[in-house]
């Protein structure tokens, strides 16, 4: 083995504890105080590994090992370093810990590439501040308009320049890359779901990514006292609410292969005991490896909610996020799989569940993922938990693969 | 006409400045900014009506005019100064301003009473901040423990005790009132709900309050991502929860004689997009005139959430309330329909949906109450507005009931 299991350990451990919540998992959002703590950490590493550190004006971090070879397009080896609420040390963290293990890889084995090489840490990959999720990467792609990034306000009205403003990130540094200057991006993350623990096997080199899509569903009622107003004369925003969400796994499990949706977040307004609620605003969050799948859910989904409209009640649906199935790139795969096999490590193929900053970076450069198993399967909870064995070895795949890709020589 | 309506009008307006939420309806939670801004307007008020004010260690506000007989019980007259979140400018409010006016009556007409009046301004009838409800009357008659009280904190986790420090209130002033030092307990309200405004009549003599309970039921689930979590392999909280939540409706309209039910809070942790819920709280208050109505809804309600106890969901309920229906006291009831005739305002009997700070009185002392009507029946929202020619009239009724309760004489 190439990679240092302890140095990564100690990454992993040092990043879980810029956590919003300690003792309850890690809550990083983009643009809080633990944020600033994890993206110092990252940047004073990446320069002790040498590389020079630069952020753009979504605050995403690259740290760039340049290349003999002048103007050329770089490997980017990275992920994202934000959380859901009470999440794991591992998602995102750990694909960007295995950035930085392969620059101190290429520091200590005085590799030199002709190609640069860049590590980047990726913000609001979760979408857990801002909504909609992927912010980093599209943002960086051009996805996300200047005049949308400046509308964007978090739950409390924050708006996501204000928040940025805080912790130091300049809004005005570039904020377009130009797709010619990539030539591949690699993530490393781990599987959050059960399928590799099940087979034993601790590399999975994804084929293709499920598409997914998110629904921001307002339920508009009115509000009554819950004493005084009889049950025949009532607009309950959240009796509707709720009938719309029971119904929601039949709409998946009709699909079926794999086709899975969830509500994940859901506000009550105003939100007192004594008080019918007049609105109930709630995300739905759809995925399939097949499109046709997402498609006839959606469509499902809002003549369902449509129903809902009468006693009072008006429904709206706003489509916050449609990002169709993605295949990744097959040179990349078989770069990977014929590491794998150099290395000796078993690895399978295998589909994604869950979206990546790769899906986003794939309709622009050559994109490779590489999973390793989840423990339980469990993912987004205090419980996620990966072997650092695990990540070693997925280090040292990736680590082959970026060689070949920025054709670097020892010195 | 007695009360001054101009000064009523001033009084409703002045004190639904004092809100967290301007243009947004009345928020002013129990030991708030809001809270010591209205504590001290009606203090001062009661000061220039020449009452002596106190303070007990809840923060309930008392203003006393002393009566000629030695040692004798008060007659009491107020309500509740705290409000819903978004709510309206006259649910509580109405009753300690009617207060107010009955003390500026008493100073301007030199009525100098045998047995004291005292105006009482309580705190956290709704609940908003602390749960369960009427917290302010609980406490001054010692259904709620020291202990219990310390314990108290908002969804915040600030603690009762050190929110009333922020505001200066004394929490080692005495709590316990003696039901010996009560003579009567008069409280004017609006009504809440459509009946005196469909009727066309601007007073209802309250006759009964409704029975009420209010739980809180907890559905504990498991955490997981929302793209890699099979369908068949989810614990999802909020499913489990909308199911209970649709269900809800039916068991009070199958109860009938107007029994209703109401999830007015529901909070899902940790509301993250694409996290399933491993946790959802809601509440459920159930009221009904017959005591029967609220038992039988409560014991389908545990059986049908004990249903969900399966596929990896724990459910728990606990009952935060429970007030039995209440007859208001009879010869108090005579005495304000008397005033009503001889003052020749148009009255009807009623029965009140909304538990009330007189519902807890009631077992210690004899209680009142005035309804008036509510624009189309609504409250616990900005829309809430009564008539302040109504408020004057209430005022009338319960000045002259006042007068002959405490054997009040002109100087």
């Amino acid at each position: 083995m190439t990679a240092n299991q302890q140095r990564i350990e100690q990454h992993i451990e040092s990043l879980s504890r810029f956590t919003a919540t300690p003792g309850k998992g890690v809550t990083r959002l983009t643009y809080s105080e633990e944020d600033l703590q994890a993206r110092n950490y990252i940047k004073e590493k990446m320069m002790n590994y040498g590389l020079r550190v630069t952020e753009d004006g979504f605050g995403n971090i690259f740290g760039k090992l340049e290349g003999t070879l002048p103007d050329a397009p770089s490997v980017i080896v990275g992920s994202h370093f934000d959380s859901v609420p009470n999440g794991g040390a591992y998602d995102g963290t750990a694909g960007v810990v295995v950035g930085l293990e392969v620059a101190a890889l290429f520091k200590e084995n005085n590799m030199k590439p002709a190609y640069p090489l860049e590590i980047i840490a990726l913000v609001e990959e979760e979408g857990s501040r801002f909504g909609g999720g992927l912010m980093g990467s599209r943002g960086m792609m051009g996805l996300l308009t200047e005049e949308d990034f400046k509308k964007l306000a978090d739950r409390d009205g924050i708006l996501a320049v204000d928040a940025m403003a805080d912790i130091w990130v300049n809004p005005a540094n570039g904020k377009k890359r130009d797709p010619k200057t990539m030539k591949a991006f690699l993530e490393l993350h781990i599987e959050q779901g059960p399928i590799l623990e099940e087979k034993g096997i601790q590399i999975g080199v994804v084929e293709t990514i499920v598409g997914l899509t998110q629904l921001e569903v307002t339920v508009q009622g009115k509000a009554g006292h819950a004493g005084t107003t009889p049950m025949d004369r009532r607009s309950d925003a959240l009796v509707s609410a709720s009938q719309i969400i029971a119904a929601l796994p039949r709409l998946a499990t009709d699909e079926g292969e794999g086709t899975v949706i969830t509500t994940g977040r859901l506000n009550v307004f105003p939100n007192g005991a004594n008080v019918i609620p007049d609105k109930v605003v709630f995300t739905v969050d759809i995925r399939s490896g097949k499109e046709e799948h997402v498609l006839n859910v959606v469509r499902k989904l809002e003549a369902f909610i449509a129903q809902q409209n009468c006693h009072g009640i008006n429904t709206s649906t706003e489509q916050q996020l449609y990002i169709a199935p993605k295949e990744l790139d097959a040179d990349i795969r078989s770069l990977l799989k014929e590491a794998s096999d150099k290395l000796e490590i078993p690895y399978c193929s295998i589909n994604s569940g869950a979206g990546h900053d790769a899906m986003v970076f794939s309709d622009f450069t050559a994109c490779g993922m590489v999973f390793i198993p989840s423990k339980d399967g469990l993912s987004h909870c205090p419980e996620e938990w990966s072997d650092a064995s695990h990540l070693a070895d997925g280090t040292d795949i990736i680590y082959e693969t970026v060689k070949r890709l920025t054709e670097a020589k020892r010195l």
